[in-house]
């Protein structure tokens, strides 16, 4: 069989860069590793298997996943240490309780009294003493316990006290997205960092058990600067980055591994538009770049080999059609600079919303041939 | 085995209400038929075997695709007049040659010079007579020839004289989306009709076939106050329609039969936040009426029961967490109305982006059981 290359496979495709997710993998562990914490990826950017096993490989301990059908497929797939970072639902107590019975070391978390008790009561009810993290708010961004607040204890208490185990405490510094400058980053980092801690402290100040304190984004576990009282960091989208990554100010577009391969399908010469076959279907409909120091409306075009292409960015898009245009003055010549056929890849805004539009990635190597790596869709 | 239900189901889930379905198809086929029209459904709103069956049996004639892994899977299940509405791309000809030669009765399109001889070149080379469709521009939005243009005969004769069967011409209102108001909506669809049959007569003015004349845009196929001198009307959403429509002005909350099942899993009471399991992954990013007369966030809550909760919308959106808040005054007593557990129904932005999120719809019958109806993903 021969293998596909950017010249022969069908478009629009998500052609991962293995050279650049391997070094984006590299820094990040050794980041973790120089600051003495353990590394927990999340897996849910990728939904793929052959990633997270290359993150593993580089010294990540565990994974984090976002949905239990996520947990299930790394779970047969051989990963057996799991943290389901998203509040337990009640109606899914069984699903989990399932897993851990197929030998799945899997944590769950909650942020209340009442999703505490149903955790403890179903727990006790079926003689099993679920791992549980609670999650702490540390920014204000979306879920989770204020360090000082009563419910904190509250909730550890109805844990601990209903025979589950107190794991610990997480957080996840959400609101590290809306900045863009090393001090700003770094503020937020100390501030999740110092909340957590906090939230630890508080427990064991009351005789509590919390062997674990997770913290993590990809902006924060990139700016730290100290990480004391921290035992474990997560993070997702650093394994590709993206246009927002670029400019909250963690990577630059060289760095980027996940890109669009598209190709042009016609012109629409006086407006200096190219028309492409990436679409929204194919980007995600994410602007994430809209409310940022540079907007590159649905992504930023690069050549076949990776290159910049200044300038042209995917200006809007339909389902299957992208338009390709020049930012400030129009390229009168695109039909000649880019003829119908022409292969170009576009950097996504957000990688975590452009992967899931695709059922594989397509991993390209360095000897320029392409494999498919799967990833899942649903729940 | 027990047919799910809206209270039995995994959250989130894409929820179709077959009586609202079916009521939209009713809606068009009767338009169609009364304005005297072929009527052929766009299926990637839906991607959907089951629901494409119920607008062929209301009456519609072909299907209109925008992938030819969506010609693929219909022409698998029994669909075999189809046309492909995107710009062909020369490296897809040997794929859709494929499928006429299997029996597909494949229509393709152009709008370029260029295209036009791929087209020509590789079916005299292969001994087959592409039926093409030239695409027309008439409100600039994207793709197509103006119909005034020189192009237009142009490319007519490449196709022609090259040996391919000229169809006609087609062409899309996509602008209708921008306005809202029956008056701009009756301009549009009056521009989209006046515009494509104005091309075909140049065509038959200059001794070319063109025996199809297609138009359509869900909205411009609802206001169009006459279609004279089309042959066939093309639409998508307005099977399911969404709250982008609903701004738009041509259907109700009431008529949107694609909702997200989702699950309170958190609450911030002292925000009037309630978390939902129901994050951007579920609904899409799509923010389609944040530019609208009343923007809906990540959509609009409704109960079990497809009751829409006045002002409750989906303000916030993370991977799989959605913030669940009241426009206006925060409500105080959120974690006492929506408590854990609780099941809300969340109307889409956009129905063809939030569809395809998703595997599977769930198809809800009057007697309230689900049946799953597979979609298809990617190219």
């Amino acid at each position: 069989m021969t293998m596909d290359t950017l010249q022969t496979i069908d478009t629009p495709a998500a052609v991962v860069e293995q050279s650049r997710m391997r070094q984006n993998i590299a820094r990040m562990q050794q980041r973790m590793d120089a600051l003495g914490v353990r590394f927990r990826p999340h897996v849910k950017t990728t939904k793929c298997i052959e990633v997270a096993k290359a993150q593993q490989a580089a010294g990540a301990r565990g994974i984090t996943v976002s949905t239990l059908k996520e947990a299930e497929q790394f779970f047969a797939a051989g990963f057996s240490d799991i943290l389901y970072a998203v509040g337990m639902a009640p109606h899914r107590l069984p699903h989990a309780l399932e897993l851990r019975r197929r030998g799945c070391a899997l944590g769950i978390i909650t942020d209340g009294i009442e999703s505490a008790r149903a955790i403890a009561d179903f727990g006790r009810a079926n003689g099993e003493a679920f791992d549980v993290l609670i999650e702490v708010d540390t920014d204000g961004h979306r879920s989770g316990i204020r360090p000082e607040e009563d419910r904190l204890l509250e909730v550890a208490r109805v844990l601990h006290d209903g025979g589950m185990r107190l794991g610990g405490v997480m957080t996840h510094a959400g609101s590290s997205y809306d900045f863009d400058t090393p001090q700003a980053l770094r503020a937020v980092a100390e501030q999740e960092r110092a909340g957590c801690v906090r939230a630890a402290q508080r427990l064991r100040d009351a005789g509590l058990p919390c062997p674990v304190v997770s913290v993590g984004s990809t902006p924060t576990a990139l700016m730290a600067q100290t990480l004391d009282g921290v035992t474990e960091v997560r993070a997702g989208v650093y394994v590709f980055f993206d246009l927002v990554m670029r400019n909250v100010g963690v990577c630059s577009e060289e760095d980027i591994a996940l890109s669009v391969l598209t190709t042009v399908i016609g012109h629409q010469p006086e407006k200096g538009w190219a028309i492409l076959d990436a679409g929204w279907m194919a980007m995600s409909r994410d602007r994430g770049t809209q409310k940022q120091k540079q907007d590159f409306g649905f992504g930023q075009a690069c050549d076949l080999n990776g290159r910049v292409l200044d300038g042209y960015v995917l200006g809007g898009a339909n389902q299957e059609h992208g338009i390709l245009s020049r930012q400030g003055e129009p390229d009168a010549g695109i039909a000649a600079r880019f003829p119908i056929g022409t292969r170009l890849r576009i950097l996504p805004n957000h990688a975590c919303a452009t992967g899931a539009q695709f059922p594989q990635y397509q991993a390209l190597s360095e000897d320029g041939t392409l494999q498919p790596w799967g990833r899942f869709h649903g729940w």
